[in-house]
This record gives structure tokens, sequence and C-alpha cells, in this order.
């Protein structure tokens, strides 16, 4: 019995091709508070016997499981659906068995000879009784007089019409002997978010950057200021780069120079300095009263603060006198300098994750989390987490989320496509895309249907973001207000978590430091901004509309509802998002966008009325929820036209008509 | 450390996505000796620091590993290829580490500031010396050598080019620290299976109707007669329905009906009467001695012998009464005979796979595969492995193969997709498949699209039947001696193994039991037929030729090189195999073939004139192989047309044309 349990001899079934299953189990698969989760698998057994197939279920601090009964689908799939609706780790599994009361259910249908009813009756009898004697109560009394009803019918057709009673079947299904039971290979893991994890808009600012212009740092209490306003803009998480002590040794000045003047205050990724490393704060910005106070204040507004984890190190951080050994020295007595080629930083060493003391590194950068977590932080963005080693990750959020589950960790990796995955498989709850430099039609379908209809979607959730302080992409640089204008409404809607670096992004930042390249001139890195946040031109309104629609459809708070639609003009990009909603209504959502911010541009564009929750019979409303303009269309096809001067985008939410006993035409 | 391996912590390398693997390596791959195995894996590490991948292979009998370098492909994608050379089971796994040698030869390319570059050549000089300590004898004089040169150049831009030398590299790969080495989850089989296994011809043939037509019952002395012809027809296999004791108890009739005659011989696959079972002889047939006498000459004329195998029992087999714990008595002492819905047989008793016995009686089973073994049987065809457990497959012919690699089984099991396929990955060799009542143009090219191109490939090895003792299609019964000429052609070139029933099929037996039904009238499965092999109208001659076709082809000995092409004529069949030959030339074969047993049908084919290794730009001859026509044609696209009354199918080998001195044409 070299390859076989010898107790498996006798499980007849068989269950395989289980999904969702990332990496055949290797992963969890990733939902929010409230999703379902849908598991299907290839189950089926030897000959033609009947079998029964049950999704479990629990939480991992459970030990019993739910059940529930899974459907067959044709071809030998099955399917069932069940909610997650905590945050934590929940795990699934399935079984299977021959069941012989259905199978002998389903021959005694096809009996006709009355001998060999008899004797079926007989052999149903048996079945009735073992169920009888393993079951208590009142299932014990039933099952025992149906056996004996099937003992004794007063005829074959009477007795036939006994064992195929609906009534015996539920008894028995709740109740019959579950004999050699295939097990699923591998128990399946789902960590359970929270709704944030997959629905919410971030705000990027730097807090020194927080001032009335008056050529000072700003602080966590001028932070505290805005954020009434960030919050009235519709933001749910505000996140912060790093707000530690920055380090004096090789620090950058202006425009990412190697020679910093003396007030030049650094990069706030060169961490550490002699008042302490990744759990102090920058004495510039406040006391860590302060930062509570302002993770606190936030929160009162809807706003959680992520902060910024970056596991790297200035030389002056205190790490480096006091634990050597986590960083690679050179014979000259120096550290290399890391790099993220083509870019260096000079400023900043890396750990050295091969390290013999590299159990005491790990331990130490787990603690940082928890450190932060007891100052009330619960979202982190991680810096470069791809030139860390994979299994610290898994590792360490695993660890955190355990005791966390309500955590959030945005991987914060522009990499090669297989690293960004492995990182979300790791367990990273949300990951950066590549979305900020997909501009054409085609780019953007083929990412985005990637994106919200592949497999990967159970464990790569996307946050979009058109910017980030070190990139501003080609696009906004020469697209004009109009780029700013699509590209944050692009991101709002195929997106359901996405983010802005501002206030860079609402007042049109857009001067590269380089022609050719992708980092901003005067960029906030490296020096103190001051933002004239009242300006005319500002962007503000806009995205305050934007994240107003997406809080009212919840249409937009879903990635895999997305679906593109043919448009006949490459310039311009058509797709929908639908959410069933109370009453059988569906909130259903088109966007259109003109993807050329220099000319106007139009096309038909073409729905699937039904999938949309609309009549194809009757006109339907498409009300644009940005201008306010409201269309009368009927059919699939309809002709838009936009200038992106004016208006590179239509939301448009799909209303269809309701009619009154007046017969005015109403629009729900 | 809850879920990970503390000693993994500063394993950087990841493995993922291992193709081939079946379910994630749950079951093994199939190739037979001589093919290659190409293994491809997205192999990579964090940060930017260069990695080692190799591919390992061995005999599962071997201690030692082969290994190969894999090389990338591209978005972190890595293959690596090696050949399997013997029967047997084979494994192979996947290894990575970083190479701290390469990277830090990467680094130093990139290096220009001298100061920098003296740095390096110390560390590099350290990362040599540390290989010379852990190697022996020339490699540890050669290697403290090049960590000489390196301390100590010339200046540094000489020390860099000492550095960057390629003769260093390589004896840094070879003896340079494999440290912290990542291994694949799963180490991967390989069942290595004779040649046959994927190229034969197989005759089926019932031995007791090989008569003169005196009304006497065949025995394997006359069976043997028949061996030459069957062999210069150009088979290699020879296919005979069971051969035990026929039991009397509930025999069946000519045709199926359920009285038989005292004189009527019985279903053979109802096995088991008083004098013995499944390691008995029928008396009619011979003795023990006539039936390896049988194998022998076979063999000697190329022909292997085949085995039907069929775990089931009439009444009177003597298990029955000796091991009644391995049948499921009813309550009036019966036991229910065995179904295949529709099909009913009475005559047979199923075996209770359920038995509180099943161990003995799984240890039985083998049993009958070892005796016939011991006679000499190497080719077992499993009947009906469909209703019996899926485990019981998997370790019986795990086990069988373990002793006897050279064994190869093919199940006989025409049943749903799944099923087919778990038989499969559960170890047997060869699968019928649904090639039987596959006859439209999009049918064939979508399911053998799906045979030769998709994962399933790597276990799944179809073998195909135009007909069965079983089956008379319905194309066979209304489509004239033209369907037959077209099946049995699409047979043996769209499969590298196929089989026909014989001589039903040469002499074009197609009258069925039942219209609409696909039984044969006086089916050979009851009662003795004697055939006419001499007549006029047998394909005997075409099937020779096809054969011999087969065996002069190498691109028709294989099964993954089968490509479809464009045809303008939905009643045409165009596809290709080819395969590469000695001296750079290709052996290529292409098949068109009139689907329409009624019409002449003719379209104009499409080629990919490279992939058939022909020049484009010159005209090339299209041989039918089968008639002996030769075709001038130029370019991609070429008319045909095919009289299925004349001859439905095209076998067309390509010559490229040569040009020698005097500029004739001459073709390859």
């Amino acid at each position: 019995m070299d390859n076989l349990n010898p107790a498996m001899g006798r499980c007849r079934t068989v269950i395989e091709n289980v999904r969702p299953a990332v990496d055949g189990g290797r992963f969890p698969i990733k939902r929010v508070v409230g999703e379902p989760v849908r598991v299907e698998a290839d189950i089926f057994c030897d000959g033609h016997d009947a079998i029964r197939c049950l999704l479990q279920h629990r939480k991992i601090s459970e030990s019993a499981w739910h059940e529930i009964s899974m459907r067959p689908l044709g071809n030998d799939r099955w399917q069932a659906e069940f909610q997650v609706t905590e945050v934590g780790r929940c795990e699934y599994r399935l079984l299977a068995w021959v069941d012989r009361f259905l199978t002998w259910r389903h021959d005694l249908a096809r009996r006709q000879d009355e001998a060999d009813i008899v004797v079926a009756l007989c052999v149903g009898a048996d079945l009735v009784d073992l169920a009888a004697q393993h079951c208590q109560g009142e299932a014990t009394v039933r099952l025992s007089q149906w056996a004996t009803r099937l003992r004794h019918p007063a005829s074959p057709s009477a007795g036939r019409a006994i064992g195929l009673d609906p009534e015996l079947a539920q008894w028995m299904a709740a109740h019959g002997e579950r004999g050699f039971v295939t097990t699923y290979d591998h128990t399946l893991a789902i960590v359970v978010d929270p709704p944030r994890a997959r629905f919410s808009a971030w705000y990027e600012l730097f807090p020194r950057s927080c001032t009335d212009g008056d050529g000072l740092h700003g602080t966590f209490a001028d932070c505290e200021n805005r954020l009434p306003e960030i919050a009235g803009m519709g933001f749910d998480v505000l996140y912060l780069p790093p707000i530690h002590p920055i380090g004096s040794a090789f620090r950058k000045g202006p425009n990412n120079t190697l020679n910093a003047g003396s007030n030049d205050p650094g990069s706030p990724w060169a961490i550490g300095a002699r008042d302490g490393g990744h759990r102090a704060v920058h004495s510039q910005l406040g006391t860590l009263v302060d930062f509570r106070r302002l993770v606190e204040k936030a929160r009162q507004l809807g706003l959680e603060v992520a902060m910024d984890i970056a596991f790297q190190c200035s030389p002056d951080h205190p790490y480096v006198t006091e634990h050597p050994g986590w960083f690679r020295w050179r014979p000259d007595g120096t550290v290399q300098y890391a790099e993220n080629p083509p870019k260096k930083y000079q400023d900043i060493y890396p750990f050295d994750f091969e390290s013999e003391d590299w159990w005491a590194l790990w331990q130490e950068l787990k603690g940082i989390f928890e450190f932060w977590i007891e100052q009330g932080v619960r979202i982190f963005r991680v810096d470069n987490p791809h030139t860390k080693p994979f299994p610290l990750w898994e590792w360490l959020i695993g660890e955190i989320k355990a005791a966390h589950p309500e955590t959030i960790f945005l991987a914060e990796a522009f990499t090669r496509p297989r690293i960004m995955h492995r990182l979300a498989k790791l367990g990273f709850t949300q990951s950066y895309t590549y979305f900020t430099w997909r501009n054409t039609q085609r780019e953007l379908i083929e990412y985005f249907t990637e994106l919200s209809q592949n497999e990967s979607r159970e464990y790569f959730r996307p946050n979009l973001w058109p910017n980030t302080p070190d990139i501003l992409p080609e696009f906004l640089q020469y697209g004009g207000r109009q780029a700013f204008l699509l590209r944050v409404a692009l991101a709002a809607t195929l997106g359901a978590a996405y983010g802005i670096y501002g206030p860079a992004y609402e007042l049109l930042e857009h001067e590269a430091l380089r022609p050719g390249g992708d980092e901003y001139l005067n960029s906030e890195k490296y020096q103190v901004r001051h933002w004239e946040l009242d300006r005319a031109d500002s962007l503000k309104d806009y995205i305050t509309r934007l994240n107003r629609i997406r809080r009212e459809n919840p249409a937009l708070q879903s990635d895999w509802n997305l679906r593109f639609h043919p448009v006949g003009n490459d310039c311009l990009l058509c797709y929908s998002k639908s959410s069933p909603m109370a009453d059988e209504e569906t909130d259903s959502i088109v966007v259109v966008a003109n993807l050329d911010p220099h000319h106007v541009q139009s096309g038909w564009i073409e729905l699937p009325l039904e999938a949309l929750g609309v009549d194809a019979g009757r006109p339907y409303q498409a009300h644009d929820l940005l201008s306010g303009a409201r269309f009368l269309w009927q059919g699939p096809r309809n002709f838009v036209q936009l200038d992106p001067q004016a208006a590179p985008v239509h939301i448009l939410r799909l209303r269809r008509r309701l009619r009154t006993e007046r017969d005015f035409d109403y629009f729900l």
C-alpha cells in the first residue's frame, strides 16, 4: 500500500479541480466581510451510484464545521456558496460519499418487476433501520416507522411509493449513514478582511508640507487641520510617508541632489537618526502623542491613517551600531547603499536578510508593526516589499493578521508581474498596479480584464494610483488639465480601491525633473512644499463628486463586476459595473471615457442591456452623475461624444422607466 | 514560525507554476522511452540579485540526481529539458538559489568608480576563496589562483577584467557556493512506458471465430494460423476478448437474448465456471500451454497479445462460493446483476468493493495480472475500469508497473470526461476515446485539439477505435464502404495508437441489431461467427497500406504534433503532422479527408509551409501515399477535391524540391 492509505480503499468518490484555490491551496483566497465564497469542484464516483457532496466551512477559531449541500451543475461539476461574516481566517473543505439510500431510491424508481420490488424494499428497510440506530430522539422513532412501513407494505407498488416518498428522502439526507467519506486533499484558507480592503479612496500627503506658506516645517497638528477637508472630499484613507527621524549622513538635497544644505529636510525614507528609528517620530512633526491624536481625529472623520513602513535604514539609524550583523559590511568598513535600478539611494542602507542573525531581525521588524498598531494604526503601505525575502512577508503578515485581522497591508511593489503576484499570494491585502502606465484602450481592456476576471483576483486586489510621489506619468506631464480629470475618473471607477498623491494631483502638478523621466520637479520627497489649496483650477470639487458617486453606487464598490463594451472608436473606452440591490433592482453604472486628451471623440457604444437590468424594449435614462446631464436612450446602441476640454468622462447611471397611472415618464 | 520552516527564512528564491505537473504533482506525467521532458517554471528572488536554476532528474532506482542548468525565457520563466531513456518511474525537481558570485559579477560590470572597484575586488576574492575551500584538487588550486589575482591586480581596471573573465565565471558556476537553496515543494514523477504505449496498431479478434466455417468453435491453434496475416497487415497488438471459462447460469443467447440454447457459447465477459475463473482458460479454446504458444508465436511476428481483464463474475465463478464476502447479497439470497445503463448484464455479478474483505479482493485481482504476466502477456485492455473504485487502479497499476514497467494498460471506459481523465491520471497507459462518435469537422477539430494540445496530453494517451464489438456507430451503419475507408484512415492518422475490431471492420459489417442502436446484429459477443476473409471487397489491402504508411513516416507515430488547417469547406478536414528527421529534414504528412460519404467535396486548403519544412517560394510535391498520385503545388493555398466513392482521404507526404546540376526536378 505504498502510495495509499489503506482506509481509503473503499472511499469511492473523487474530489478534484476545486475552485477557488490558489496554487492548489498553498495560499489563501481573500474576501471582505459580507462577500460570498462560491466553491466548485469536479466530484464523481465509480459506477452509477448516487453521491452526496458537502461544502464545509468554519472560522479557524471554531472546531465545528458549518455544512452546505452542493448542487450538481452537470458534467460532474458541483457548486455551493456561503458568506463570510467576520474578519479573520476561515477555512473550507469538501466531502463526498456514495449515498446508499439515494442510490437505492434511484434504482427503485426504475424497477418494474414485483418480485424485484419486494426484495428491494427489504434492502431499503435495512438501510433506514441502520440510520435509525445511528441517530437519536425523534429521528430514531420516525426512521424506524419508515423502515417498518417499507417492510410491510400493502402491495409492492404501495411499498414502492413509500420508498420514493420525498419525506423519507429528507429524513435519510439528514440522518443517513455517511459511509467511506472522501475529504478533499487540502483544507483551503480564506483571509477575511474589513470592507475597506476592497472599497476605499486613499489620499497621500506629506505632513511636513501642511504649512501656511510661512516656510516652516509642517507638523501633525497642521495635518490635523487639513483632515476635515480631506474627509470632505470623500477619502477614507489618509496615507502618510514615513514619519520617523531622518538621517543626516548622505542626506539628499532638493531634486535628489547628493549634497544637502544644512536646512534641507532630507528624504523621509532615509529612516533613523540619533533620536531613533522605526519606532520614533521625527521631532519636527511632533510627538508620538501628537501622532496618536492625529490618528484618532482622523478616525472620528471616517479617515483611517495608513502608515508607510520601509524596512531600510539611514546610516545614522541606531540599528547600524546596535545590530551591525543586520547589514552586509564590505572590506573597507562600509555598507553598499540601496538600489532599485536605475534608482540609487545613497542615503539608505538595506538590511542583509541573509544575516546569521536574521531571526532576530525578523522579530524586530514584526515588532515595528506591533508598535504602530498599539498607536492605533490599522493600515500599512509597505515600501518596496519585493526587495525583502518572500518568506518574511508570509510569516510577518500571517502573525500580525492572526492577532489583528482588521489590519490592511498595501504592497508598494512596481515590479515584474510574477513578483507582484507572489507578494499578493503571501498575504498583502492590496497591491499597487500597472494602471499608472496604462493609457490606451487596448492596454486598459487587457489589463483590467486580467485584474477583474482572471483567477488571480482571488488573491490580488488592485489599488489604482494615477500618480505617486515617485511617479508623475508622462500622460499627466503633457495631457493638460483634462488628463488629470480623465485619469482620476478612470482610477475611481475602474478600481474599487484607488488613491491619489495630493495636493500635487488636484493642483495639476505636472512638471518633471527631467524630460523623459517620471520624477516630479521639486519633489516633496526632498523638500517642504507649500500648496495653494484654494486655486481656482483645483480638481477638489471634481474629486469630491467622484467619491460621492462611488459611495452612492454599490456597483462602483467592487472590482469583479467590471465588463468592457464595444465602442467603435479606439480613443474611447466603455465599461460598466453593476450590482444587485434590494427589491430586485440593479445598480448599473456605465462609464464612457475619451482617452485622447487633445481631441473630441465620438462613437457608438453597445451595451448588454439585460445584464445591466434594463428592459431592452423600452426607453431608459442615462444619467451622467458627473455633469448632471440626462440622456434618453433606447436599445443597446447609442451615440456618445466627449470633448476632453469640457468633460473627458461620462459616469452614467442607467435608470429604467417606470410608468405611473398618469403615464408621465418616471425613471427609477 | 507556525507556517514556516525556520531554515527557509533565508531561502530567497521562489519556484512556482511548474509545468508539466498533473494536479500540482499529485499524479505522474507519462512519456515513452526516448521522448523529451521539457520543464518550465516561474523562478525569481526578491531584489535584484542573480539566480541559478537547476532541473534535476533521476530514475527512482538511482540515489544521485542528474543536473541541468535552466535557461531564462524572459518574464521570470525558466526552462530545461532532458530525455527519458528507460522504462520505469523517473522523477524530477527544481532547485534555485541566489548566486552571490553572479550577482557580484553583474554589479562589477556596472562599476565605474576606481575606489569602488578596489573594494568590490576584495569582496569577489573572498567569494572565490570560499569556493576554493569547499572543493578539492585542481578546482581548489585554480580558484585560489583566481582569488589571488583578484586581490592583487595591476590596476583597478585590470582587476575588473579579471573579475569579468568568463573562465572564472565557469569555475564558479561549477564550484561556487550554493547558499540557501530553494527546492520546489513537490518532486514530480514520470512514468516511462515502452514505445508501443504511444505508437501501435491494434487488431481485436474473437479466437473462437477463427474457424474454417465448419461450425466448430475456434481454438488458440486456429488463431495462431491467422497470425501471419494479421502481422502482415501491419498490426502490432493482437487483442483478445476474455479467454476464460464462460458461466452457464443466465447465459446469453444470440443477439443478447436471455435464454441460451444448449449449444450457445455465451458471452466471454461472463467469466468463470466450474472449471475455473480469471486464471483459467476456456477449454474449447485450448490449454494454458496453447495460449502461451500463441503469445510466443505472435511475438515472433512482432505482434504483442493484449488480454482483456474484466473484473466481474458469472454466477458460476468459483469466487462466488469461495469468497461470498466479495459480493453484495440481497435478502432473497441473490446478487444484483451488473448494469452499465442502459445495458444489463444478467449473466454477470459485480464485485462489492465496499466489502469488509476488500483488501483480500484487491490482492486477488492484482494476482490475476501477475498470473498472466507470468504467461507472457504484457498488454492489458481493462474492461469497464470506471465501475471499480479509483483507488484500486492507482494501487494496482502502480504495483504491477513497479515490478513490470514494460506493461501497458488500456482503459476501456466510454464514460463521462472527468472519469476517463481520472483513470488516465491514476495510471492507465492508454484510453479509449470519443473518436468513435466524432464525425463532423467541428467535432473532430475540437476534440483532437483538446487531446493533442491541452495539458491533459501529459497523462491521457488516446487509442482510437472506429468500431468495437460493443459499438457499431451509426456512421458505419449507413455510410457505405467509403465510411469504412474514411474512419479507419482518420483513426490511423489522427492517432498514433489506434485499433479496429476485425474482421467485422475489413469485411464492412454494418447491420445493427436495432435501428437507432449501436449493437451489431449477430454479434460475436454471443455467437461464433465465420468470416470470409478473402472477399473481394475486404479492406485488408487498404488497411495494410495505412499501417505501412504509419510505419514509414515518423510524423504519424506521435499525437502532440497534430495541427488542423483551414480548408474552406465544412465537409472536408485538413490536418498535418510533422516530425524532425535526421539531416535537418522534416517528415511532413498532410491529410485531407472528405467527411461526407455521399458527395464529392472540394475546397482550398491552406498550409503553414514553413512549419512543414517546405520552402514557400518554390514548388513542392504532395505525394498521396494511399493512391500514389503526385501533385505539384506551390504556395500555401491549394485546391483539393475528394470523391468518396473513389477515395475519401488523401494522405500526402510533402516533398520539397531539390535541384541538381542538370536542373531536372527532383523531390526529396
